[in-house]
């Protein structure tokens, strides 16, 4: 059987997702809890990697289990197992087809900066610390240009072997949370290697300038990463929801 | 001259407020950072202390200054040294009668409740985590009851030799946050050893009896720590402000 799971983490004390030999991971970790507890080894497989320090408030993933669940409470099991900074929010025996990465079909993002002008010491982890109030209008005027389908090479970081860079944006704005609490949502079929952090980087690099807008479409249009503005810290950044498509969330058993 | 401070900081890796010789405190720490910038001792004296895990939204502290400030801009020097869990919100010249202890005259404390059935993974430091919805309208009623002036003995924690345990009580509500967050917002003339977190616990053990406000009068008017029910966890505790006299704070300068 198979089984898909909705989790929250908090990326601080994680090298990232993905599983390394010798760092502490999310899947590794993960991984090692469901050994723990089927005493066998089991893969876990994610909807894509998360950077090092950076959250997840529904990152999902799935693992298949041959022998069946037995009388597990498998969310309960898992919670209390797993450390503090992984929690599972649901559990569903999903159908076979089901793909944690494969079938996803889009996601969203947010990225969090805090403008306060002493730092935000009950939430140093949690959010970007930026002194000084941001131009909201602006932001939102350059947001708005990566609607649509287009070729984002620019915004994805060296070291990745995707080689079709064009993605759709669905979502792309700011709001302001409370007096120094900015938010960026973001809502695509899929994302490069740091794009948002990329993204975030440049239009807050350029909002500085006149013409920030146009500025950005030329920094899209260049298809090159040395274009764009230098990326924000990862500390900020939410993997905030992975969407499947409904005909496969229906067959989704919450357990 | 007189400094007052406003301070915020995560209690999660202090020994509470007052200094110990050989732990990790808020007040050590500030001192510390105090000895670096004026090359010699200077003690701190805040508005009262917070137990161990608990957090700070709005604390207040003084510290005498022969020499002056000079041309130091003291915000900026002191949160560029201080620790990133410690964060000065404020800084004033005060008058030499403010004393951040003696001249307090009302305090607000918070207390969050995560009630979601999955651990807060991103939170687990700044919540209490306790499973179930909890009523409102309950916990509000028996609430009500605490506001006056009147004897808090019973919820004094042992090893205090505070004499005097008559308090007033001016503000003492529940509110729902969001889904599964719960606020208890208290704000009285002081505050006994653990009293919030003695009375926090009692409110929640008296959920489940019938005629649970009548059991809290009782327990009230028993003046005995061994009739409240026992306390919950320091970590979802915040002291939110601390209140001096208009006319006292009216003659403290920004600095």
């Amino acid at each position: 059987m198979k089984i898909r799971l909705l989790l929250s983490y908090k990326g601080t004390h994680f090298f990232g997702w993905q599983k390394q030999s010798r760092q502490r991971t999310v899947q590794g970790e993960i991984e090692k809890i469901l050994f723990q507890l089927f005493k066998r080894k089991i893969s876990l497989v994610g909807s894509g990697r998360t950077d090092a320090g950076a959250h997840a408030l529904g990152q999902t993933a799935h693992f298949e289990l041959e022998e069946g669940l037995k009388n597990i409470d498998l969310k309960k099991a898992l919670n209390s197992l797993l450390p503090f900074d992984i929690s599972v929010l649901d559990c569903w025996k999903a159908p076979l087809e089901f793909h944690a990465r494969f079938s996803a079909k889009k996601k969203s993002y947010r990225y969090f900066i805090f403008t306060g002008d002493s730092p935000p010491a009950l939430f140093r982890d949690l959010v970007w610390w930026k002194k000084g109030d941001l131009d909201l209008e602006k932001l939102n005027k350059m947001s708005q240009e990566l609607i649509g389908t287009k070729d984002f090479k620019s915004f994805q970081s060296a070291g990745s072997d995707v080689k079709n860079t064009v993605r759709t944006i669905y979502e792309s704005r700011w709001i302001k949370m409370s007096n120094s609490l900015y938010c960026y949502k973001i809502t695509g079929s899929g994302f490069l290697k740091q794009m948002v952090r990329n993204l975030v980087g440049t239009y807050i690099g350029l909002l500085k300038e006149k013409r920030a807008n146009q500025k950005l479409k030329q920094i899209l249009k260049a298809l090159d990463r040395r274009k764009a503005l230098s990326l924000v810290p990862s500390q900020g950044l939410y993997l905030k929801k992975v969407f499947y498509s409904s005909s496969l969330d229906k067959i989704c058993y919450k357990i």
